[in-house]
């Protein structure tokens, strides 16, 4: 699903597991990640990364990042989408996370639609640098 | 500095310190938080907050993200907060990210400026929604 992806497509390698599998390893031994993959029928078919970040602003309040998510191609317009940000929103809330935040690619326009229906404000600009 | 600025003046306490230091012992024992504090004449001038965020997407490449950037009104242009950013990109490299990012409010102009003439660009949109 990272690969199927008109950003990802170029930044992909999935035929050498490798690379994924150390970070997998590292994402697993770290409590602030939380991976969830969604799985329909045996195949996997949503995914999900929320990073919890304690903070000192906003009197020591933590903040949550949503990163990754992805839907199958398979599986798009299911509700899907929508149940696996419920449930960062819910977990973060959960671990006491007085924000969650997540960036969107600015050409993803029907992603900014999506997030604004859930409640998410585009009040920031997100920059970027490649390093 | 958190509540000496526009935004975060009704978002602080600092009559009462106790949630900071709770918050400031978690940070200081994750592995992956990293808060510097710049002094000059023995005082507090400025702050950054750097978070290293293992991911699996771009074949399971690290990323950093900054945030509580805060440069003290005695202390503005005077290249502080150049050097802050400077320093999170050169540790975010050494730590092997591919990305460093952060948001900034859509308000503040003077800081997306600053931003991109170090190299970011403002290529997403930052969603947040307060729980």
């Amino acid at each position: 699903m990272l690969a199927d992806d008109p950003l990802g497509a170029h930044r992909e390698s999935p035929a050498d597991l490798t690379p994924y599998r150390t970070a997998f390893a590292r994402i697993d031994g770290d409590p602030n990640q939380h991976l969830v993959v969604a799985v329909r029928d045996g195949r996997t078919v949503g995914t999900l990364h929320l990073t919890v970040i304690p903070g000192l602003s906003r009197r020591g309040a933590a903040r949550s990042l949503i990163e990754a998510v992805r839907i199958h191609a398979d599986a798009r317009a299911t509700g899907l989408g929508t149940r696996l940000i419920e449930w960062a929103i819910a977990e973060s809330r959960r671990q006491d996370c007085v924000l969650v935040q997540l960036t969107s690619d600015a050409t993803r326009v029907d992603a900014h639609r999506f997030y604004e229906r859930l409640g998410f404000e585009a009040s920031h600009l997100g920059f970027k640098m490649a390093l």
